[in-house]
């Protein structure tokens, strides 16, 4: 037995997203393949933001947030292989999976339609999930990631949702040397992006409001920087993309017909992002003069987590954080909202 | 020389779209790689009612739609290599390119930013185009396609639009035996998809909303077919297409959000159809849950278009047609818009 207490900074009520208080949680019930996790750091996502605000709907409460969880084992059920105590893990997005379905048999867990979210959804037992702003968390060891030895922490766990949810599009879609890949918002999960395209060898283009973030994307390794307020931005690159990553989190500041249109013939314009607000409407005609495609994606699987993770370790892709206590949790949250954050904040554990 | 005359049915206002009368018209000036053809059928396409309705916006009048094309060639350019008089020839929706750029480099020509309309287009020398509702048409070679000769002219005038327009991506993803295809809407274009992906191999379900075309779409080779007014239409096929195939030309009857929900992980929703309004707006969260695309295309190359007539032959895929002489042509387009059609109208030549 581990003597883990599972204890979060939870809120309340979605209109108080920014208060915080302490409390003891039951976290899922133990199974056979359950880990447990003493957290160490936790990454705030733009998905918290969404969900603790009211965005995404209503939520149960209270709860607690955040799923770019690192840390440590501390107990591993009965039928776990690949973990022992003492092992470094991250757990990302998602907590588990049905297991038997077609899905769940193709390595395609992330699309189980009985996938569980991480926080705010019912687990096996009923109970409902909660995040990584906390003590420690239970993860079935499908959903619980190795990491390289020289992999910091701290750079890992935002990697989980973060770093993830950009990688495995670009993974699937085949990223690589020859191709001109395009990264619209340089923001939490634009700055992954950024540094995994270029480790996977494409040459890579970061379309951006933000004049502050230009030398910053060139050292994550973009070979030029389009600034979207300048006027007709979208021309330089006019059927010139591979691929174009988005990630834009606001429907109204995603010009989707400006975007597609830098796509080379049957490029495509991978969404990853989700707004509060249905992305524009669009018309066929604007996507048939280069035969594009718009494609989503929700998070990825385990094994593109932990490829993920040796080429972070193999390339040097890091997390560009700002560590603060986890007990400041509600100024992280306001200042992803706010767009103040450069690059993610990572919450580092106060109450254990 | 040949004594061709270029004389076709033109419509004078979009008000007036049934009301067709015979004028002369000028072709796009002779080039050396330009083929006259006369005119023996032409397809009517539902572009052309979009464009004669002035769905798709202001025209050109007087204006000769039409851009499926069969006839025989009387004339060949010096440069010409592929045709001579008196073969058969078909052409489509596109009539030229610029021929310079990176898309025509590629066997890409259908995107060449520079593409020229068969009709309503200006030409190389500042000509309006004229389509195929006439007595011929002038072509460069690159436009005009080879049909083999077990394919008989009728049938390989429609599928130049309608028929290209959904082989092409089908034959670029890829379709083939495992697959499972859905094909959305049983009209002109519809009609094709379904014979086209039986013949790559695919099994094929056709989802229609009327009742009276179940027992053809089995004829044209689909397995299954379910109707979309029956309650939970999309259930039975839910997270089970590899590819859908979209050919519903009307917006507010198109159910983006039920029609990705039947794709498997990382499927595509083609939509091959260029409704006069928008698409619906859509929540990224929709496509979320299988990781799901949604593609466009204009039209196929000459690559494609020349594989499919092949295809046709070999696998005997053939227009379901209602023959009509050319001066009826007004309620041909009628016939198209108030969905009478079963399955493509085909103008018979009555002017030469």
């Amino acid at each position: 037995m581990s003597d883990l207490q599972f204890r979060g900074y939870a809120i309340n009520d979605t209109a108080k997203w920014t208060e915080f208080e302490v409390r003891d949680f039951e976290p899922m019930g133990e199974r056979d393949d359950t880990i447990d996790i003493e957290i160490k750091y936790c990454g705030i996502c733009s998905s918290d933001v969404h969900t603790i605000t009211g965005g995404w709907g209503d939520i149960n409460t209270p709860l607690v947030s955040g799923h770019e969880v690192g840390g440590i084992v501390r107990k591993v059920g009965k039928g776990v292989k690949g973990f022992k105590v003492g092992d470094r893990a991250v757990v990302g997005a998602q907590i588990d999976s049905c297991g038997k379905c077609r899905q769940c048999g193709d390595n395609q867990e992330n699309y189980c339609p009985k996938q569980v979210d991480t926080y705010n959804a019912e687990a096996w037992d009923g109970k409902i999930t909660q995040g990584g702003y906390s003590t420690a968390i239970r993860a079935p060891e499908r959903f619980v990631f190795h990491i390289p030895d020289s992999l910091p922490l701290e750079d890992a766990a935002p990697m989980a949702c973060g770093g993830l949810t950009v990688f495995s599009p670009m993974y699937r879609f085949g990223v690589k040397k020859g191709m001109k890949v395009g990264i619209a918002g340089l923001g939490g999960l634009g700055h992954f992006a950024v540094q995994f395209a270029a480790a996977m060898g494409a040459e890579v283009v970061v379309f951006t409001h933000q004049q502050d973030k230009v030398e910053d994307a060139k050292k994550m390794g973009a070979s030029d920087v389009v600034l979207t307020t300048d006027k007709d931005w979208n021309q330089k690159y006019s059927f010139a993309l591979d691929y174009l990553l988005v990630t834009i989190d606001v429907s109204k500041a995603l010009p989707l017909t400006d975007l597609t249109s830098m796509l080379y013939v049957n490029g495509v314009c991978h969404l990853c992002c989700m707004p509060d607000d249905p992305i524009e409407a669009f018309q066929t005609q604007s996507l048939a003069a280069n035969g594009a495609s718009i494609s989503v994606n929700h998070v990825g699987n385990k094994i593109e987590a932990e490829e993920m993770f040796r080429l972070a370790a193999d390339k040097n892709v890091r997390a560009w954080k700002e560590m603060i206590p986890m007990s400041q949790v509600g100024k992280g949250v306001q200042g992803v909202k706010n767009n103040e954050v450069r690059y993610r904040y990572v919450l580092k554990q106060d109450l254990a």
